[in-house]
């Protein structure tokens, strides 16, 4: 396997280097070290490939070194050369060989089908998020640890914070902070440290070798002035993003949440976050996923840089018909980011029972959107997953591996409402697959129709899903759908029933049997 | 009682005139009749109130005759000019000596407190509306009947199309057309037919006079080609919303509803409402309330210039915690316009029982959201009220009488949720005013809470309301409201529960009792 790093350690013009398809090219020079390298120097790489051009910013990683990074993302040969207000840094060129991705190498995620996410590859991504907000401010063994406990987990996407987090169950100092100075809170924001971020990137890196994405947030709230990093001036807030981005960017697991919580933030105005998306959409060549999360106020997800709604809202997926009405109010894929946590807190966003968080993933599911998870137990050491990783107590972990496995047998497009304001119970791919989620209810049996008005009949294989007891159990029978007088229906002419234990959290699976 | 509409004819500068505020002061002309007066004069009155200036546009109204319609909101003397490409019509001066409004008018409704309406002098406007999309297109004794109708009935406001409609139970031709031509469809659009203006004004000021308001559908796609005012050119269309604004915009009962299903209107695009938006906002200089309504995709109501969100969408007032949910995206007051109809139709839309009716009715009131009422009862001489107006026959206009009873005794601010995400069956006003909805639920009895973190805690009068058979039974105790352990709620001490009759659609009122 081709390693994703090339550190380049050159002067001048290189020779041809290979690089894979989605990978990073990393070109880094020897430059000035006096003054204030983060300020004071400038430096831009511009890569070629036929009429494409792409500019990314480089950046100083102390000691003299400054670093240009990039993800080509095309096959074949790119060109590059630099630019720079010092002599040093100017006019370095050469050229990238990039080859095939490696195995498990699908390049970065993108929107699919309007309401759904892709990798660049066309492999669907069923999004499955957790969150870990400080999982990178602890020490070691623990964040080895949380890297070992993700590599067994169904998540393919994590929420984390950059900047430390000072809240309940939270109060510690971290083993490094982002700019040069004096903890709490006597910061040089114009100096970054470049361990702190080296040591992050080390992080990214690691989850993208286990498929899974780094949800970045940018801003928090939960820092409360305690170092200052949630009320930076404007200028120290733009320097970030700008240092981020050119650092970041050439991970393609990297996504951006511009915050958590925005609203929680109250010296920021929307005109800030505004810029915040300005810039790093400006900044970013390769046009990473971008979302803003809320606390109690939505942000206006139709802004047209977010790519996806991120949403905190737990009533949205608790019962039926709820959450489907935001895909028609944003038209971009949704993402309920936080939906309360499963744990044992007596807040009431930390203390879910294991099946309410399954039960909301399978709501989020049914209405054609996507729920994240996190888990909120609480241990004398305060290691809750939720903030610092570690382990998973939990329950709904195994369950929603099961509904991620479900995911990936579907529809590649993603599960769709089938008649979204009418049959709240149903998602899918209308005439092919037929998703069915019963949620609370404890019926013993199930009537066999699906939305529709279709003139011909076809016929369907039914499964029942036991989301919670995780099984699969066939029905022998086929069932022919026909169209019911009310003209909005199919149903099984002889009319059937699939018989149900008579417990929640059913579902039925019904695959359309192609005409032979 | 002073008249509202007062009729100069003059040709040269007028004395004072005396004119109600929020009335409609109107100066008539006399000018060209040859050419085509409707796209060859130009003629826009200045009225000016000390720093003030509002801009209106005059129209042609036939026979040689121009018109400039003004609704003075202030009172106090106004002084007017005429500008005119044509001399006959420039330079006509005036003053209007502005008085108190006529009792029962408040004024044009406006947004009050983020997600309500108030009447400009400050009076509530509860919206309770119904539809009768081509009322104004029946015959004269039909129309005399519709208005019959509404002044008995609760509503105060009606949705009504301009143009005329052709579509199932609505295929004849109505008595008049808004252009010269010759039915079906070969009309000069730009040449209108002061005879249907002048019909359609007079309506309006029917509705006014009984506190209605006139939500006027612009344009909407049940023409279907019949007439072509589906399908106008884009100069056809800018036309006719600037003579309509210059007609009508001085009647204060007048809010401008850019579409009705605007999505179903295939040869209009997004860029050409966003144009009709414009050009209302501008040529309106007395700033009525502005919306568009959906089909089956919603517009971006985060639009600036809609000042409401105007939604088709049954399901969401068809169970708690879905209505609410469009608050927080939008950020003004949500009316659902259309969420089916109470009648006997075989189309879905067509046939909610009338308890289904009143219960979406509560669904949205206990959302902090407004609902639109409709009819669709089939008689043997299709005359439906949806449509055509003329009589009501379902059940649920009683019952919706008595929610805007309920709505007018409790707080002017409107009902807002009271803990949204958390307690969906909560709305009123914090610490003052608690309503309670239950639903299809049939419950014996109600545990007295409330959902709040006050410390101190305070006394309550309970109320039993029948949302169905109407009924207010208050309950003689006093309760004693008291912090929960868990932080959320506020709890009967000693506990307390409220019996009921085991019906479906119940709801309690708690009112808050002042400390001494």
């Amino acid at each position: 396997m081709v390693k994703s790093i090339l550190i380049l350690l050159l002067t001048a013009s290189v020779a041809s280097a290979d690089v894979n398809r989605w990978g990073i090219f990393e070109l880094t020079l020897q430059g000035p070290k006096e003054g204030n390298p983060y300020t004071d120097v400038d430096l831009v790489g511009t890569f070629t490939q036929g009429d494409r051009t792409l500019k990314v910013n480089g950046f100083y990683d102390g000691g003299g070194t400054y670093r240009v990074r990039f993800m080509p993302d095309t096959i074949g040969e790119w060109k590059y050369t630099t630019a720079s207000n010092r002599k040093e840094l100017r006019d370095k060129s050469g050229t990238i060989n990039v080859i095939a991705p490696e195995k498990n190498n699908h390049g970065p995620v993108r929107v699919r089908n309007g309401y759904h996410f892709e990798y660049a590859d066309g492999t669907p991504h069923f999004s499955i998020g957790t969150t870990c907000y400080a999982w990178t401010h602890q020490p070691e063994a623990m964040e080895e640890q949380t890297l070992a406990t993700l590599k067994t987990s169904p998540f393919n996407k994590i929420r984390m914070c950059i900047f430390p987090k000072w809240y309940n169950y939270n109060k510690g100092e971290p083993p490094r902070y982002p700019y040069e100075g004096t903890p709490p809170n006597k910061w040089d924001t114009s100096r970054f440290n470049p361990a702190f971020f080296q040591h992050l990137e080390k992080r990214i890196a690691q989850l993208r070798d286990r498929n899974i994405e780094a949800d970045l947030i940018l801003f928090h709230p939960y820092d409360g002035g305690h170092w200052g990093f949630d009320r930076m001036s404007q200028e120290a807030d733009d320097r970030y993003l700008k240092y981020v981005v050119a650092r970041l960017a050439a991970y393609r697991n990297v996504w951006w949440s511009f915050a958590n919580e925005f609203d929680f933030m109250k010296t920021k105005t929307a005109a800030d976050w505004s810029r915040y998306i300005d810039i790093v959409a400006k900044a970013d060549p390769h046009n990473h996923l971008r979302s803003i999360h809320n606390g109690t106020v939505l942000f206006n997800q139709t802004h047209p840089l977010l790519t996806h709604a991120s949403i905190q809202n737990g009533s949205a997926v608790s019962d039926f018909g709820r959450a489907v009405l935001y895909r028609d109010v944003y038209r971009k894929p949704i993402v309920f980011d936080e939906v309360k946590y499963e744990g044992d807190l007596p807040q009431r966003w930390g203390n879910l029972t294991p099946e309410e968080m399954v039960h909301r993933f399978w709501q989020g599911t049914i209405a054609g959107t996507y729920v994240g998870h996190s888990e909120t137990y609480l241990d004398a050491k305060e290691e809750i997953w939720w903030s610092k990783g570690g382990v998973l107590r939990g329950k709904s972990v195994p369950r929603i591996a099961f509904l991620r496995k479900i995911l990936e047998e579907g529809p590649r497009e993603g599960m769709e409402p089938i008649d979204k304001w009418q049959y709240d119970r149903f998602a899918g791919k209308r005439d092919e697959y037929y998703l069915v989620y019963l949620g609370n209810e404890k019926p013993k049996e199930w009537a066999v129709e699906v939305p529709g008005k279709n003139a011909k009949p076809f016929k369907v294989k039914a499964e029942v899903l036991d989301t919670w007891n995780m099984t699969v159990k066939a029905d022998e029978r086929e069932f022919t759908l026909k169209r019911h007088a009310d003209g909005y229906r199919l149903v099984a002419d002889p009319p059937a029933t699939i018989p149900l234990p008579g417990n929640p959290y059913m579902a039925i699976r019904l695959k359309v049997i192609p005409p032979k």
